[in-house]
């Protein structure tokens, strides 16, 4: 059985929300689309102490699930081994979040199966659904990125925009 | 570089003399040498019970680091690329146990380089040592079992027995 590598923030789990929340309660400013095009919330100038927020506990606890995520990820399971590989080293509270998280939201994901990690050249997998493409660069497998806005100029990996299009992708995939 | 996988329970931090006061708080008896040879702690008959308190706050916290570990780990560092892969993922709270351990312990370890994991067939690595051997099974690089009482019968793999023995293991490789 292949294996795909799935990654959680902004792709299984919603971020950009909670960021542009607090954007609106720090600087009273609600961002429209065009203003975090092509980058991330807390690279917009001015804004790099939103990403601080991000280290603060109760941060990834509540996360919205993304759209049809728990549905697609059920049926690939029937055809592939499925792992979620996330970088939850860098932030210490994260680590119990992510992992009730997916405990609450995903059931059918058998905790053998989690991953946390920092840099993920560690891991094997035949495909890997991830919005950062630097995480393909040293992965022997197939990089798949799940848009968001800070990659949308990215064109070096196939691209799905939601699950909808994760389900297409696979669909005629060994 | 060559990436060297490495385990903690057992490996770089002692299980077994916490598992041995447990036993003797439970059943009153210091268990000797003889008793869990070949075995774990909680498999002698009637001590599954002693299994139970690994999932308890605080038991993963103040585990003594193996002798010579940190020493050894930093040599390593020079020539190899040290990824500490721990199966953390059945007890909740040693997620942030085993963070904080290793952030104290281990400082001059990057965040970047902690994985903990369920099952280990996602790593890739060249090296991993490790106790148990079924984390050799699907792994494509080179196991070193790193012993203690319940892996003295296999055979299959390079063998050390300390943190020495880890030096000079590597100390002709590439």
């Amino acid at each position: 059985m292949k294996r795909i590598a799935v990654d959680m923030d902004e792709v299984m789990a919603e971020v950009r929300p909670k960021l542009l929340d607090l954007y609106e309660r720090e600087f009273g400013i609600r961002l429209k689309h065009e203003d975090y095009f092509g980058k991330k919330i807390y690279e917009i100038e001015g804004a790099k102490k939103i990403r601080k927020f991000i280290d603060e506990p109760g941060f990834f606890a509540d996360l919205p699930v993304m759209e049809d995520c728990q549905e697609v990820l059920r049926e690939l399971m029937d055809r592939y081994e499925v792992f979620i590989t996330t970088a939850a080293m860098e932030f210490r509270y994260s680590l119990t979040e992510k992992y009730d998280w997916l405990q609450y939201h995903f059931p059918f994901i058998h905790w053998k199966n989690f991953v946390f990690c920092g840099d993920k050249s560690i891991i094997q997998a035949d495909y890997m659904i991830d919005d950062h493409a630097f995480n393909f660069d040293n992965f022997d497998g197939q990089g798949i990125l799940f848009t968001t806005s800070h990659n949308i100029y990215e064109d070096r990996y196939p691209r799905v925009d939601n699950w909808k299009d994760v389900r297409s992708y696979f669909a005629d995939k060994l």
